[in-house]
């Protein structure tokens, strides 16, 4: 599993998805190819999916943000015949590698997430009318949703057999939403997850396993009926047309990905991308209408998208690259504009969404399992949304006072009002408050300074940066500090900078990222798992897996 | 390491903690004997730490409340010269089995949280005077005091070494308290974890690793007037007398531990132990005079000693016996009496101290990574803080009506005033409360109940247990239940159990349990750490880790 992941595409390539819109309701069906798997060696059987199935129901959340405004409700159900989803495909996770484990469960949680806050984000409420047998990373499909509807046919179950049948966890939130989200009582959850067929029927309501089960005779009509009570329901505004998201301009070459706004240099020989994101070049759009019309193409959703598939390509192409720096560049006078253009119009449609399209973006920066810092060079322009990164990353470099012969702006961080609340972390506080848990007077004192460009003196004693140098320094601090970075094991900066980076509040999401997850990765690394005769590669030889009886 | 570790010891036995009792302070002081490892193959130098340190340890934080009421501020040292405390023995974790290593973090951590929580559960006030090198696990037993005081010398720092040394994390709390419980702000807290040598003096306490630092000529002056100070303003009262723990009544045998209130029949075979409980054969006490009169020997106070040693003993020494069965036996008035005396005398100390001991269990059982069950069978005492066992298991199974030749006294739950606030688990929420956090208005309801025997039919209709099954299913529905857990992948059970158990808020408790343990079991299986050329089999060889360089 060598060859490059792109997590780029849009409808016209999608195999696995069929949508069909109709006003404020969409019927989004999930209907796999078996023989468009990602990879050789397996066949998507029974609406099983692997990562390619993934990227593109990530796709179409994303458009239907942008693109399909005027939907309300989205009925996620299934185009096959009694399966409505049999989960992640377990010859893909058998022959997979540790690292694509990890990683595909991540992105996979990462579009749950995306689309289970759909509702509270942009009020896109999605739904799930479950027909036939859904197990294990089916039902976790269906749990992201906020209504499960059951039909009560001999062939319809909800199911997490993870456990039973292959020695691992439902590890794409099932467990977290089982106790956090649908608050299934702990004893009844523990018999849920031990039985192979599921739960159906009246018993699936009565636990807290879906919301409603009907008779199959009448349970089109049912779903039929919910989605337009929903949807007539809603407070989310009417909006007619949406904006296309037009493909975006990437160039692979063998040391670099380059972007119109984000520059990739892979550095591999040190392990040490450079992530540098060029700030806007012309003046702010005059309004939201202006804006609408620039579309794909203004700086604030051009930007996002890259950034967003800069980190994905990282994550999941460069592997062996462990320590990411990012860099800006640019006017940070002209970021603050564009970003204030948003700000000043949260109300309309495409300003919130292109806001909460940043958060997203950031909170994939927080969960990059690498090493990030920050370096804050002259000329660069780390103001709103792009300050975020100061405070996203393990720690931050900054410029001191003149560099010789360096005749750029000299370097500055510009807070924006963004910055106390557009763009919260899983664990709902702004990076700012996660960073001053311990002195929040600080949040106050930091607002004074909102749309000053602060100098690295001023950014220091403000806490906003971790080192600043000066020129007889910066190059040697900067130098140690890379190379120390790349003599640690990469196992312990994972886990060290799980633990670090979301302090305070824990959330459903924070637990699904940090407990379940942690969980599952050391699962896929024991022998009861994933050895010979472990259960994951046992399945489907008719044997079961053999265990190692010794509890730890 | 298959020698069999015992839990109990006392004060005549320590071979690595002294105590110097001097009214309401006690100096603790840390003086590890290198040739007193728990097992063969290294040197415990430095005051680095093994189980067997740590068990005495918990045994001296367990006498202070009981034998020594007195104190009210303990101050924490080290009797060596230039080194506080040097951490976990790395040889002695290099040569541990996983099974070994997760146990040994397990209970250290357990002992942290315990006197880290004596302040607010006893008025006992654990203050940390540190003087020479505190690093790692060192830094761990200080993070864990309520009030660190660092000496500002050239020796003296306190330091997390682990990832950089190690390539593992500060296990024992740790990075949890760092940025939970210390605050430090996440990008410090990045660099303190990377530097081998620690933070010493007036850094430390701007970084708030440390609360305060003074000059050597001053220090010891100054740790007397602070704990001068805090056991004056101590609102705990002084208490002349406390009672003594008398050594406990075990017998082991082949297949049997057995206790004068609770036996463990092994049940190798089956790999699943029967822990039943027997309630008290005699009244309660008639006062608190007659309690404390009785001390060690009264049941409540027995029972708790006797249940905890049988946990211990079953994690740490029989860890193939993967479903441990909980039954009770006895008269559930008589359990209902002794609690409620506890209950109804809640402001005195010892029955405080009772009463904290039995949480404290209970929730040892709840950690406890084994799958759980509760057997309520006809005769049985499931009431009071033995009915907390019911919701601390996975699921439960009860007698339904009369069995065919069966003349005990029909299987009832007894709810106590004690099961809706005494024993709270680590999310800080009761067992009831989190088992019905789906449904909290179910709590009234149970409220109604207290004190009341519920029949299986009544218990299960309140959702007390799983299920009951009469005479003609009973037997065929707990072994079928018995043979599918014992089919199950331990791993598995161990991964989902910490996932179910613990619905609701996280507290640090919970984050160090969840999210810290499930990091470091997961890097404790890595080859960066335990391979042959991983880190943590290198040290000490002058050669550092080999590591992949690959990120997850």
């Amino acid at each position: 599993m060598t060859q490059t992941i792109d997590f780029q595409t849009d409808p016209s390539k999608y195999r696995h998805w069929k949508i069909d819109y109709d006003g404020p309701i969409a019927r989004l069906s999930m209907d796999v190819d078996e023989k468009g798997g990602l990879f050789e060696g397996y066949e998507l059987k029974l609406n099983s999916y692997d990562l390619g199935v993934d990227i593109e129901l990530a796709d179409v959340v994303q458009r239907m943000r942008f693109e399909h405004p005027e939907v309300k409700v989205i009925i996620l159900q299934s185009a096959k015949d009694k399966v409505f989803c049999a989960g992640a495909n377990i010859r893909m996770l058998g022959g997979a590698a540790h690292s694509h484990k990890v990683n595909f469960c991540k992105f996979t949680n990462e579009t749950r997430n995306t689309y289970e806050a759909a509702l509270a984000d942009s009020g896109q409420n999605y739904i799930c009318a479950v027909k036939g047998a859904c197990a294990g990373g089916g039902y976790e499909l269906a749990l992201a949703c906020n209504h499960i509807m059951l039909t009560d046919d001999s062939t319809s179950s909800v199911s997490l057999p993870e456990v039973p049948l292959l020695a691992v966890l439902p590890g794409t939130g099932g467990l977290t939403r089982v106790t956090d989200k649908r608050k299934v009582r702990r004893d009844l959850a523990d018999v849920f997850c031990s039985i192979e067929e599921g739960v159906k029927g009246k018993r699936a309501v009565k636990w807290r396993l879906v919301d409603e089960v009907f008779p199959n005779s009448t349970f089109d009509a049912k779903v039929e009926e919910r989605a337009q009570a929903l949807a007539a329901s809603s407070t989310k505004a009417d909006i007619a047309q949406g904006i296309t998201l037009t493909p975006i301009t990437r160039n692979f070459s063998d040391d670099a990905v380059s972007y119109s706004t984000v520059e990739v240099a892979l550095n591999r020989a040190a392990g040490r991308p450079t992530v540098t994101v060029k700030g806007p070049s012309d003046a702010a759009p005059a309004d939201m209408d202006a804006f609408t019309a620039q579309g794909a193409d203004a700086w604030m959703l051009r930007c996002a998208r890259e950034l967003d598939d800069a980190i994905l390509h990282l994550r999941n192409n460069e592997k062996e690259l462990g320590l990411i720096e990012f860099q800006t560049q640019g006017d940070p006078d002209l970021v603050i504009a564009h970003e204030a253009l948003m700000l000043s119009n949260a109300d309309h449609w495409l300003a919130n969404e292109v806001t909460q399209y940043w958060k997203r973006v950031l909170k994939r920066i927080d969960m990059t399992s690498r090493s990030l810092v920050a370096i804050v060079e002259h000329g660069s322009c780390f103001a709103g949304p792009l300050a975020e990164l100061l405070w996203a990353v393990d720690r931050s470099y900054m410029m001191l006072e003149d560099f010789d012969g360096d005749n750029r702006a000299l370097a500055t961080v510009t807070m924006s009002e963004g910055n106390f609340g557009s763009y919260p972390m899983g664990n709902h506080l702004t990076r700012l408050q996660t960073r001053f848990l311990g002195t929040p007077e600080q949040i106050e004192k930091l607002k004074s300074s909102i749309g000053e460009p602060l100098e690295a003196e001023d950014a220091d004693e403000l806490g906003l940066i971790t080192y600043a140098f000066d020129d007889i320094d910066w190059e040697d601090e900067v130098r140690l500090f890379m190379e120390e970075r790349a003599s640690f094991s990469p196992d312990a900066m994972t886990g060290m900078e799980a633990n670090l980076r979301f302090a305070g509040p824990e959330t459903m999401e924070t637990r699904i990222f940090g407990r379940l997850t942690a969980w599952q990765n050391w699962i896929f690394q024991r022998p009861n798992a994933v050895g010979e005769e472990g259960a994951l590669q046992r399945y489907g030889t008719g044997v079961r897996g053999k265990y190692n009886m010794e509890r730890v």
